[in-house]
């Protein structure tokens, strides 16, 4: 049961975990287009690959999955989500699982505003956002929203742009300088972060691990603290089902007072995923039962509350002639066609 | 041979290496102020301290040197490096070795405008730096010096408050907008970091290991690679004996075209120490070797070249019940006096 793990980049306790629970029974390869992405060499195997905007790209991929006989592949990066979900077919037929929502749900993850206009609708709890100055100063009027506002891109993956705006002028200049800018209710509250499986035979929320944010570096959570919350769980739980999501997911929240709210949806692992892994939450594990054709039972909140978490750097040390190659493909002529058109 | 490493931090790999030093022959015990600081929990001992800013801070070392029969204490951090040096003599009356430099030395590194003072006088190459507009528009009109220019903080220790300034305007906002800032010429070059080790009892340099920045995040170097050049190692060798600075030393330099220049010297560990380490340069068995009173050999470039080093995240999983306690010291009445006055 070998897995490809895309984009692995410095995520190398996903490999390892995946290793552990895997014990023997099937390979990891671990790609990425650059051979100094220090998880490659975690893995049983690694390969570098072109990057994702290389037109073989796809191609390379089904081409991978075919000599490598993987069972299946996921990405770590929000950039190839889209890509797998589109191409789910492709894999399906080579025998390949993509773990992946469908298209549509992916894409309403990366629309921050249709996401907002997502949630509104179903009455699920989010910060009001607004997609151009005049509809919010219409609210600001009613008195309906206030300065500070969140100021960041409708489309964007990291958190380095967001931008928080006291005034109208600031507001106005982070709107010129940025691209897709949309404004966002500032939160006055505790950041949470949420990590879920979803079983990919059932559709069902199976595992939800909880931790509140204690201090962030870079724009990642950097230490926190893990805790349950029954009323929570069912929030959780009621709003990723109404979304049709599957398998991992990382759902950022805030609590104001005694409200939560949902603040963004990453459907893949979360950079604070090892937090749970941690506390005994093994996601590697349900998805290999799933792979294995087997349900997972429902074990929300089945770990530890009070379990602090706090990054450390390690190094990768790679000698230049131990430096993972160019992975050679062989593509025939059919497989150099954009697979969409065939 | 007990070890205390103050602020520890998130640098638990350095506990680690000192551990494997030691092999047993002493512990390690790392002192922080916060029980979430991961390095705690890789150390032999944890201990929390008050914060460096509290007026038992130094008295509480003291104790603790003796209650522990510390045989040499050491920080990762640059505020405490002063406070180090400043006391030096305190910590050897009982018997303990403060790994740190002399204060005026130590000084030196800290005030950038100073330091730029001083190499110039030296006449070893640095970059142009000007503690006012005035100075630098007359360098501007003889053609000396031109825009770009780096806008920096003479005091600052972290990378953070570093910013570009391409013309006028921006370059006095930066100033405006900021504290003790000097400006900087830019340097178009390659960024280089070495990493020194100075023999205690000899004062010479017996080891250096170089290595080019590949990448850089949140101000820290996230991917290098090893390399060599006699002329650089006969440089750093001259530029650190002629300040008299000693034990771990973390210096950056820029290549621009055939050139080397100065522009930070940190007489602490690097955080890119790590790699050197890797590379099988060993500090904390220099260290060692000196506590035990012996002389290191000199062993400069003794490592190889066209390794690379990419960092990554790993967690400490910490349950609240096993965090660490605060530090029960017991000071007697003229332990409480500030011991400056004794």
């Amino acid at each position: 049961m070998n897995l490809l793990i895309l984009s692995c980049g410095t995520r190398n306790k996903i490999i390892a975990y995946f290793k552990e629970a895997l014990a023997g029974r099937g390979k990891v390869i671990a790609a990425d287009h650059s051979p100094l992405a220090p998880a490659l060499y975690e893995a049983d195997e690694a390969v570098i690959i072109p990057h994702i905007q290389d037109k073989q790209y796809l191609d390379t991929l089904l081409t991978l999955c075919k000599e490598k006989q993987i069972k299946a592949i996921f990405s770590l990066i929000d950039p190839e989500l889209n890509l797998l979900a589109k191409h789910q077919h492709d894999f399906l037929a080579i025998d390949t699982v993509p773990i992946i929502s469908d298209a549509d749900k992916v894409e309403l993850c990366f629309n921050k505003y249709a996401l907002y206009e997502f949630l509104t609708e179903k009455q699920i709890p989010t910060p009001k956002s607004y997609l151009n100055e005049h509809q919010f100063y219409q609210d600001m009027e009613k008195g309906k929203i206030s300065f500070p506002v969140f100021v960041k891109p409708y489309n964007g993956s990291a958190s380095a742009q967001i931008h928080k705006a006291h005034s109208s002028d600031e507001m106005e200049d982070l709107i010129l300088n940025g691209e897709n800018m949309m404004i966002q209710e500032f939160m006055d509250g505790i950041e949470i972060g949420a990590d879920v499986y979803v079983d990919l035979h059932t559709g069902k929320v199976v595992s939800i691990f909880t931790k509140e944010k204690i201090n962030m570096r870079a724009g990642e959570t950097d230490k926190a603290r893990s805790f349950k919350d029954e009323q929570l769980f069912e929030f959780i739980q009621s709003v990723v089902e109404e979304t049709g999501l599957k398998g991992m997911l990382d759902i950022d929240l805030f609590k104001v007072g005694d409200q939560y709210l949902i603040s963004e949806i990453n459907p893949r692992f979360g950079g604070g995923y090892p937090h749970a892994y941690g506390c005994g939450v093994s996601f590697p594990k349900m998805l290999l039962n799933n792979l294995a054709g087997k349900e997972n039972r429902v074990q929300i909140g089945e770990y530890e509350s009070e379990i602090y978490m706090a990054k450390f750097n390690d190094v990768m040390i790679m000698p230049a002639e131990n430096l993972a190659k160019e992975m050679m493909v062989s593509l025939s002529p059919s497989e150099t066609a954009p697979s969409t058109q065939t």
